[in-house]
Formats: C-alpha cells, sequence, structure tokens
C-alpha cells in the first residue's frame, strides 16, 4: 500500500440515501432523494438535510419549513434512484412510481406510504454553504410500518424492510451483521443474553 | 400493514460509521467513532459531525479547529466499535487497537493508515443542538490507500475495501450492488456500456 492524495471532494461513504417527501396540499406534494442528510444530535433528535437552491423541493421546503425523510428498500431502490433524476416541475413522481402520500402525525407534510419508516422534521434552521443549503431539523414524529416489528420481542426491526445504503455512486442492500454497539466490551458472559 | 407512531427519535438509518482521528502533536491525538456525521455540501466539498461535548475529543478538536474522518471497514470492525465505547482520557487507542497515525495532507491532525481513506477537515462552524454540537467543516484534503485503485481503470473502488456502516445499532457490511446512480433512466443502449 502506499497513500496517495485526492483532490478535496465527497468521499465519506456509504451514505444514507432517503426521499424526502415536502409540500403543503395534495396539489404541491414533492419528492426529491438525498444522499446529503443525517443525524446531528440524539435530544433532542435532529437531522440535516442539504439541497441545491435550484431544486423543486428547496422552494417548497423553504416555504413550509417542514419535510418528511422516508428511509428506502431494496424494493424501493428504482423510485430512489428516478425521483432524484427528475424534478417535480416536470412530473408527478407519486404518480409515475406509484408511491401514496399519507398523512403525518405532526406536519403537513406527506409522508411516503411505502416506506418502512417517516421521519416527520420541522426546520429550525438554514444554513447556506455553497452549491447546497443545509435544513436543520427537529424530528417531531416518526411514523413505522408495523409489520417490521417483530410479534415476539416487540422490537422494530428495520432490517427486514431491507434498507439501502449509497456509496461513491451505486446503491447497496445491507449485507451480512457484523456485530451489535458495544460487542467489542462485552464480556462472555453477556454475549449470551 | 398499519402504521404506528413512535416517540420522535432518531430513526434515520443506515449511517455511516466513521473514526474521526484529531489533536495536534502525538501525545494528544485521539480517536473517535461517530455515526452521526454526513457530507453537506458538494462545492466546496464539506462535512459535519456531530460530538458530545463531555468527549475527550470535543475539547480536541474545538481547540485545534481540526479533524480527519476515517472510513471503516469489516477489518476494523472491532477497532470502530471500541474506539466509540472508550475514552481517551483513559487509554491510548492508537495502541491498544494497533492502529498508526500517518501524517495528513492538509492538517496537523493525522490520519489512520489502516483506514482505505482519510477525509481531512477544517472547521468553520460550531452550532450547539443539544446533547451534540455539530461541528461544520471544509474537506482540505483527502488520503487513499492506492491498494484499492483499480489498475484496469485508474478509477478507486471503495467497495474493494468493504466498507461497513451502521444501522439501527448494528454494524452491517455492504451487500448486493442495486444500481447506480441514474440507471432507472437509463436507456438500454446506454445500460450496456
Amino acid at each position: 500500500m502506499a497513500n496517495i492524495s485526492f483532490k478535496p471532494g465527497n468521499m465519506l461513504y456509504p451514505l444514507p440515501v432517503v426521499m424526502v417527501s415536502c409540500g403543503d396540499a395534495p396539489e404541491n406534494y414533492n419528492i426529491i432523494t438525498v444522499a446529503w442528510a443525517g443525524t446531528i444530535c440524539s435530544t433532542p433528535p435532529m437531522v440535516s438535510i442539504s439541497v441545491r437552491k435550484e431544486r423543486h423541493s428547496h422552494g417548497i421546503i423553504s416555504r413550509t419549513g417542514e419535510f418528511v425523510i422516508n428511509l428506502t428498500t431494496e424494493e424501493l431502490t428504482r423510485a430512489t434512484d428516478w425521483c432524484g433524476v427528475k424534478s417535480g416541475r416536470d412530473v408527478n413522481k407519486w404518480q409515475e412510481m406509484n408511491l401514496t402520500p399519507c398523512e403525518s402525525f405532526t406536519v403537513k407534510a406527506p409522508g411516503i406510504a411505502e416506506s418502512p419508516v417517516s421521519i416527520e422534521c420541522k426546520v429550525k434552521q438554514v444554513i447556506e454553504l455553497g452549491s447546497h443549503d443545509m435544513f436543520i431539523a427537529e424530528v417531531t414524529g416518526v411514523r413505522a410500518d408495523d409489520r417490521y416489528i417483530d410479534p415476539a420481542t416487540g422490537a422494530f426491526e428495520l432490517e427486514n424492510a431491507k434498507p439501502i445504503c449509497y456509496s461513491h455512486g451505486k446503491y447497496y442492500s445491507l449485507g451480512r451483521l457484523l456485530g451489535k454497539f458495544g460487542f467489542s466490551v462485552k464480556k462472555k458472559s453477556e454475549k449470551k443474553k
């Protein structure tokens, strides 16, 4: 191995790839796919998404101060890609991709019913960074599809929804489970639990 | 399926899980594992990491204004978990995990030689959010391990480094390639390329 220098660029991968839904009335509901998204605070629960000013959803989110992050799955891979390439100015992404808006608990923006988890967000701050504006938001509600709740344990098992991620221009399924948080310091007796 | 309401919380997954290295002299070099990390802007390339005030690395990054994001791999899973649980106040994480600091191109903070990619960052802004402070930073340099460059194409193939991600308390390898960005709008003739 030898170290080489790349020009400064976006090399943080894998990243989430989520469908962000927005709008405050059915006639302006839209979807934008975002990989520049992340969790930024635990308490209160907060997230950020970064969106180019020229994107149709940028105007909607700026005006309404709300959006919903919908997790994506293997089954939704094509819709995820398509909603990141097309513009809501030209097409109705819901109709074209057979996605169904569903009512949110805490915001006017709809969730996507076909997504296993919809995270409802209210914008707290917008930071202009350059090509992208970062919307910093608080999570105000979460809708989940109960088919991913394990009836035996009552736990929500996201992996059963077959989530996907985005790495350097490619979409991937999740692979092998490598360990749970804290596994490196667990004693053998605890591991059995 | 039926929709259920969860209390507002951190449900955005999968996420990256990276080892962030920091410090400006060998005696204070440290590593902290972070999943609250993401890309926030393309031009200029910018990232954010969120760190609790009480973490040892919080003080170092606040003082030096620099950090390095090191991508993690299947081989580094145990070190990744361990560096997220232990504190640099108590242990030397480099020694305990057999990790090697390597000189960065643009910052005093070292990279981790065992990582396939080290992203050198300079802090531009710190935002206090609650449990976590968000460090907003510009990418000033990238070190990559040339063994992941495909000799035939010259392209850097991150997947050959076997990257990992973090989803709802668990570490996973990447699984199947599901498509490349833009695949949903490619014509058949283009797909053959």
